[in-house]
């Protein structure tokens, strides 16, 4: 009964061709190594990760805005329908050890606010970058593909 | 890829043998019959629930009100840390097709009257039972026993 | 700077006419004892209260389920738009020192719920009456009218 | 029955000294127009705004995380105690007309996300920038002292 690691893959509700085999390669890689993915369960990155860890095997969990689980994306497989909106992006990163934020626009930043808020780490792969009165803030931990991301998200989990 | 069953079982935090006993033959059940149980992730009901899906191989949902993983009872294999309080309630029984009611107190109460708003079926064993301006109100379905309940639960769920 | 004191006035979002002309009546009350009424914001039981409450020059808080303001009923001074659906019933019963609750159906259950888990005193005139287990719970206070609602609610707050 | 125009003041529950003068000359501007602020009830940037629009006899409303009124600060009038962690941040932008925003941590961060997606203007003073895939995002609108700051706030207002 050993509980397994969760790890949030969060990104835009729609997003370009590069950013979705980035998302699913990310999905295949958790997957792969045991991890269970949790994202907002809709379309885009949440989609593609999603697919990407179903191909592998993993197990996937959505944590949706809305009352209906039939909104979940088809690789969805735990769809967790909240009813509370927007504020379920503070569900999805605080259920994970680690999040890795693929593109993504507001709703991606406002997870990002949320996990660092909380002391989970956030890897960044072609996302925000943060600066605070003209300071740059070195929190998003960068990484140049999706294995590295794995990698890290990975190794920064704290049991 | 089929979307599996997901079934809450909710009660009391605290909860006495018998309706431990209950909540355990309940789980037991819906892992047989290979529904997913998702409750609110803590003791009473909520572990005996667990411990008995656990037992026969079932999946474990825990939608718990805090930040901390660590507050899932053992048997939740996939704790969601909402960080939203009490109104993660609203989010057990959003997830779920259907929801059983062993015994329990407000906080079970108040998930009865989210499920109930929205349309959501609520199986009742040695639990509330409510009326309306001196009206009996007949929304819980009553049962006798945790087969009974769990047949309920999964005759009335419409995919 | 004293702060005043907020009381809920819970029910349905349609409502009979003797609803409305009571909770109309208890927000004639509140405002003339200096009371601020917090309300869900919408329609039927909460815009009555309102309405009774503005006509006396009190102050209206609607804590909407949605995120638009304009959904307030025309009664709410101060329109507070969480967009989490109906988990904001937990912020309308948390947000108040006791509620009185005029008829309703199970959104208004939920907040008995929810208020009664917290320890906040609800008083129901006309509304839902409990028992667990077959055995009556007295939980919620009952009044003859709207004078004895408000004051039972003002009696009961402890500051 | 007018309703009146709510703008957040958002900032870090802890703030330097100069921070402070900031956000009580705002809450100060606000109160002067006949603005109601709006924040998340607590200390530092919270504080100083309420206290600001308290002197010249504005109102201020603090959506709390918790369930105690009691967290408020001294200069909140209308506590409403949400219970619902910090996904009150949504409650706290949305229930605004405009945000402006005074230095700031993470919360703030997920609050000017929140914000930015639901198409709420931000108004930044001291505070975080943004850039996305290395260009600059400029959606948070900079200014160089409270007065300039109200003046968007007010400005931006669509009724």
């Amino acid at each position: 009964m050993k509980k397994k690691r969760l790890i949030a893959v969060i990104g835009g509700g729609q997003c370009s061709a590069p950013e979705a085999r980035l998302a699913e390669e990310i999905g295949r890689e958790l997957a792969k190594r045991g991890a269970i993915l949790v994202c907002g369960g809709l379309g885009g990155v949440m989609e593609a990760a999603c697919r990407g860890a179903s191909a592998e095997g993993g197990v996937t969990i959505g944590i949706l805005p809305g009352d209906n689980h039939q909104a979940a994306n088809p690789y969805v497989q735990i769809p967790i329908a909240t009813g509370i909106g927007y504020a379920r992006n503070v569900a999805v990163v605080k259920s994970a050890q680690a999040v890795i934020a693929v593109g993504g626009s507001y709703g991606t930043l406002s997870e990002i606010g949320h996990a660092l808020q909380s002391g989970i780490p956030v890897i960044g792969l072609n996302t925000w970058s943060l600066s605070r009165n003209s300071q740059p803030d070195n929190s998003i931990i960068p990484v140049q593909n999706p294995t590295e991301a794995v990698d890290k998200a990975l190794n920064l989990v704290t049991d």
